[in-house]
């Protein structure tokens, strides 16, 4: 075939049938991206992480050679799409197991389960006081005797319904003022917001249009961006929305995002597709509930301080190189459109606070969420993502601290793990017999295996005598085991019906033990530095994208949390945009968040002497130190 | 000559030469104001002020018929600017009594001779704390041990040094933020403007800026705009600079502005007119002092409510038609940039507050400035110029209320009047042998009358019995009175060397007498309504445009300002800058004139019951009631 370096080429990926026209010499990951199917590609296509095989059904390409590949998988024409250009018309294949189809996110149903998160509001915690609310002003018309001037008198009038001291009206709002109230008989709805402790009247419209006020709450996490759509007049969610987040076609983790952007001077890129991620949420959400986009003032955003720098396109060069410093921890309210956020063209953009380069504005959401700040006792938080990050404390004191143990449980590093999508392995156990059951999302034939399946899994080959206590396979007769290219595995399900086979290898054991290693020593350095003993622990709450069925029990016989006894345990699902509509609804909790950013004490890893030693004792299952996991010594004593 | 429709004409204005290329049809008005030329034009182009004068040198054009010229005016080829069309080349001669020369402006030296009022601030009524400062921070760099984010590490440096609870960062800045301080060290000058009770980070610049901040005040008059450079670092006015307010082609009056703009949908226009003044103003004022627009911060205005709301483009219309309502007397702090002044493109402008739409916030000014909101005993404040605006008040309380009785002591409705630029008659004396002692401005010869000499001719004609107590010539054997086509007049200077005949005609006198009427009768309805009487007043300030050297005892003759004391009356210059750039020197000020606009009474004398009797009893020379000015009446039995 000519490549003369005009031709276009027509590259169609099934089974989706989504299809892109594409200059001869396209390297097939970007063609994919820009087709809008997201591959995974840990590695941000450098070609080492092996995640973005195709198969290539028809057409010409040129690939470079790699040992990610099998002979088999040559001879199937299966090829890295990050090391293969596109010479021809081609016709792809994407692995089930490895696509990220928006259409297959699992929508976290943890909100209905903890409803009573989002539901502070009411409780009586915080006070309704949405940090954006509409009100409707009525005021008699001026007259030679009533000569008050119409900003002013807008003032008077909404200082007779709100508590605002301070006020600011934008210039634009102030030269339509006039006509608008004569044209409306001085009845007009105005929109307020906040911006710390200034009123801004940030909307007017005619007449009374107080029952249509619509914000956005968004979780902009590493690898799904989800978005709530919350009406403002009475606190409801009125429907919810996922999609990956397409910047991880640059890489998996955000650490290499940073690298990349800088290698290629693609921040701009970076927030584009960030943007753009946050405003198709705000679009379909808004299409399905017939709300004009005019109508919705508020964004708010929780996330990890990396993607709230990429979302405002501050420098986050400095997350990932020493001194490990964000370049804004307490972002103000800006204009959405500013980002490029596409609502309301005056309506707002909050990002909540974070604490740290590693400590973003998700956790304080999730202790927010959780009410540890309200608490006596002491109280654990943990969120597994990509990092794993953890709190302790109390109304009287928060530490935290991040492990950079990598994102195994999000399935990352990990040959068949994947998201909670349709098809994932969410819970499994081993029966007596040695043959395994599995419980898979939606149902659907098993295509990998997420958080919690592979919390299972972990929990289940150490209780079964399958992995010793260092995890490795104790020896090659077990039921189970099969032998692959790596080496040894076990097997979680055949290949069937055109579906390959799932198991688990020792590589992915290994990740999965040095990641549940990381969160407990971060763990242990916190209750160390402040004196904490598992005793005194009230609850742990575990947070994170693990799926709906997560056995909190397994999460203690890992050793990745303490033992306490499980009624203590409670898994909490998305306390990020738990947290996040709470600010939503509430100015006090926006504060509450702030105190909590700004009152919690961050403990460094990477320079905490003790934490190294903790995480060489951890690799181990549960522990070195077999006594600081009582319950789960009893228990395989008792099993054996 | 030929009239293509398209043909363009060159139009040449001497003296000062000054030329323009336009098509045929042009409008000479029109022409003269793209030319840089202001010609006077009290009706707006209506055809009817006959003020638009000039003299066709060379060249062909159509003229509308007018009454306005006299025969021997047609035979001199002189013709009505706003009536005249443009049919080919032509050069013209703008009479010098009746051109605005930018270069003729007399600056106003009242700012020295009543220095100690924008000494208040030093002299400690005042706090220096000047609107927009620029603070130098010096911060430690981030460490891992230390690793406050840039954003929150910058406010605690701004924190150490002022005062500053709630604070905003605009988003553009926040993006650069990072980069910066990396750049400089950690050193860094920040720039700190005030919005309300917010404290706004609005320009951030590398190492120590401190000594580079200035300011711009302006006194947005309708006639005439002037400014003063200030230096934020030290309170010292730089340099100062007047120009003619160019809307003047539009209406000598604002409520001629407003009608013109409503008419021709003229707006944006008009906006552009007074921010091109401003700016004008500000790049000469920039270019005399080698300051950089970029570090130029603040532009403070005071002015009438018209004015202000010209210059923002709020709808003024409202101002000349009932309710007589503004669309806002308290202008929040706005980008200069947005209004299209331009400084620094972060600047901020700031507007004083007005009290209404006839009291703006050019007499908040004048109070702040001659401090009577911190006074005992009462005080009576006069500022003469298109409108008369008065406010009597002292610690306690304040009432104002605006005569609409016309701008006649500015010059208009008079026929040789101007303003006090050179060759301006600024005093008048009839010795006793009944000649005529002149003194103009800057000893130039006499070209017409401006506001002080205007006030001593008519108290000269008056007290020398050459006018009755009605303003009517006495008989006309009087020495000086000549007669003219319009009748008899009082000649000030006989044509001579090419100029003119100055004289002041029968219509002049009544003008004027309505005028000071006006005046007056605004004072006595707020001295009755409060029961003040005239032995009541501690002092009376007189402000306005009339020229350096006021004999202000003259006011009291003629019955505009009530009997009192010599001593006890003060002119006071311009007191709008002069309290526009005590706002802009402290904080404390603006809060201060906010309190004084919101809390001053607005009398609307329209609507008033007693008004238009207290009018027509002011109409006298001084007074109907000869019991009201006892020192006028014993003076003029003394002489008689």
């Amino acid at each position: 075939m000519e490549n003369d370096g005009k031709k276009k080429c027509i590259v169609r990926f099934e089974p989706s049938g989504l299809g892109i026209t594409v200059p001869v010499g396209t390297v097939l990951l970007d063609a994919a991206h820009k087709a809008g199917i997201y591959l995974n590609s840990i590695c941000g296509g450098d070609g080492y992480c092996g995640k973005c095989k195709v198969t290539v059904d028809k057409g010409q390409f040129q690939s470079r050679p790699t040992t990610l590949l099998t002979p088999d998988e040559i001879r199937q024409n299966v090829v890295l799409a990050c090391q293969t250009k596109v010479l021809s018309d081609m016709r792809l294949t994407v692995p089930k197991s490895h696509a990220l189809e928006t259409s297959q996110i699992l929508m976290d149903t943890d909100a209905h389960r903890f409803s009573e998160l989002a539901g502070d509001v009411r409780a009586g915690i915080f006070k309704f006081d949405p940090l954006v609310r509409k009100v409707f002003v009525e005021m008699s018309p001026p007259t030679v005797h009533d000569h008050t001037a119409d900003h002013e008198r807008l003032y008077l009038a909404i200082r007779r319904q709100i508590d605002a001291p301070i006020m600011q009206t934008g210039f634009r709002i102030l030269q339509r003022l006039s006509g608008l109230l004569q044209n409306s008989n001085y009845e007009a709805t105005v929109t307020i917001g906040r911006r710390g402790r200034t009123t801004e009247v940030i909307e007017i419209e005619p007449g009374d249009r107080r029952k249509r006020n619509f914000a956005v709450a968004v979780d902009l996490g590493t690898t799904t961006v989800v978005a709530h759509l919350v009406d403002l007049t009475d606190a409801a969610t009125a429907d919810k929305e996922a999609t990956y987040n397409s910047q991880i076609n640059f890489g998996e983790d955000y650490i290499r995002r940073i690298i990349y952007a800088e290698e290629n001077d693609a921040f701009d890129e970076m927030q584009n597709r960030i943007v753009q991620d946050v405003n198709s949420l705000i679009v379909t959400l808004a299409a399905r509930q017939k709300v004009d986009l005019q109508e919705i003032t508020t964004v708010i955003c929780a996330g990890n301080t990396a993607m709230i720098h990429f979302l405002l396109n501050l420098d986050p060069t400095r997350i990932r190189r020493e001194p490990y410093v964000a370049s804004a921890g307490f972002v103000p309210p800006i204009r959405a459109a500013e980002a490029g956020i596409q609502i309301n063209k005056r309506g707002l953009l909050y990002c909540l606070p974070s604490v740290a380069a590693y400590v973003g504005s998700d956790i304080v959401a999730g202790v927010l969420a959780t009410r540890i700040f309200t608490k006596n006792g002491v109280y654990l938080f943990a969120d597994i993502g990509t990092n794993g990050e953890v709190v302790l404390g109390n109304r009287d004191w928060l530490v935290c601290a991040s492990s950079s143990a990598g994102p195994a449980f999000e399935g990352s590093g990990v040959k068949h793990g994947m998201r909670a999508g349709a098809g994932a392995i969410e819970r499994m156990t081993i029966l007596e017999d040695g043959s395994v059951e599995l419980k898979t999302v939606a149902d659907m034939p098993a295509v990998g295996i997420c958080g919690s399946g592979l919390l299972d899994t972990l929990a289940e080959l150490f209780t079964n005598g399958i992995i010793d206590r260092t995890g490795r396979f104790r020896d090659n007769t077990q039921p189970g085991l099969t032998q692959a290219e790596e080496g040894w595995q076990f097997q979680l399900a055949p290949e069937h019906d055109g579906h390959h086979e799932i198991a688990i290898t020792q590589a992915d054991i290994d990740n999965l033990v040095r990641s549940k290693a990381g969160v407990f020593a971060a763990i242990k350095v916190l209750m160390e530095s402040t004196q904490t003993k598992p005793a005194d622990l009230e609850a742990v709450y575990l947070a994170g994208g693990f799926g709906n069925f997560l056995n909190v029990r397994q999460a203690v016989t890992i050793g990745m949390l303490p033992d306490v006894p499980m009624e203590k345990i409670q898994f909490v699902g998305n306390t990020s945009i738990a947290g996040a509509k709470t600010v939503l609804l509430s100015r006090n909790a926006l504060e509450t968040a702030e105190r909590i950013a700004e009152g919690m004490t961050y403990l460094d890893l990477m320079s905490h002497p003790g934490y190294m030693d903790e995480f060489t004792r951890a690799n181990f299952l549960p522990h070195t130190d077999l006594s600081l996991f009582p319950s789960v010594t009893e228990s395989l004593m008792h099993r054996a």
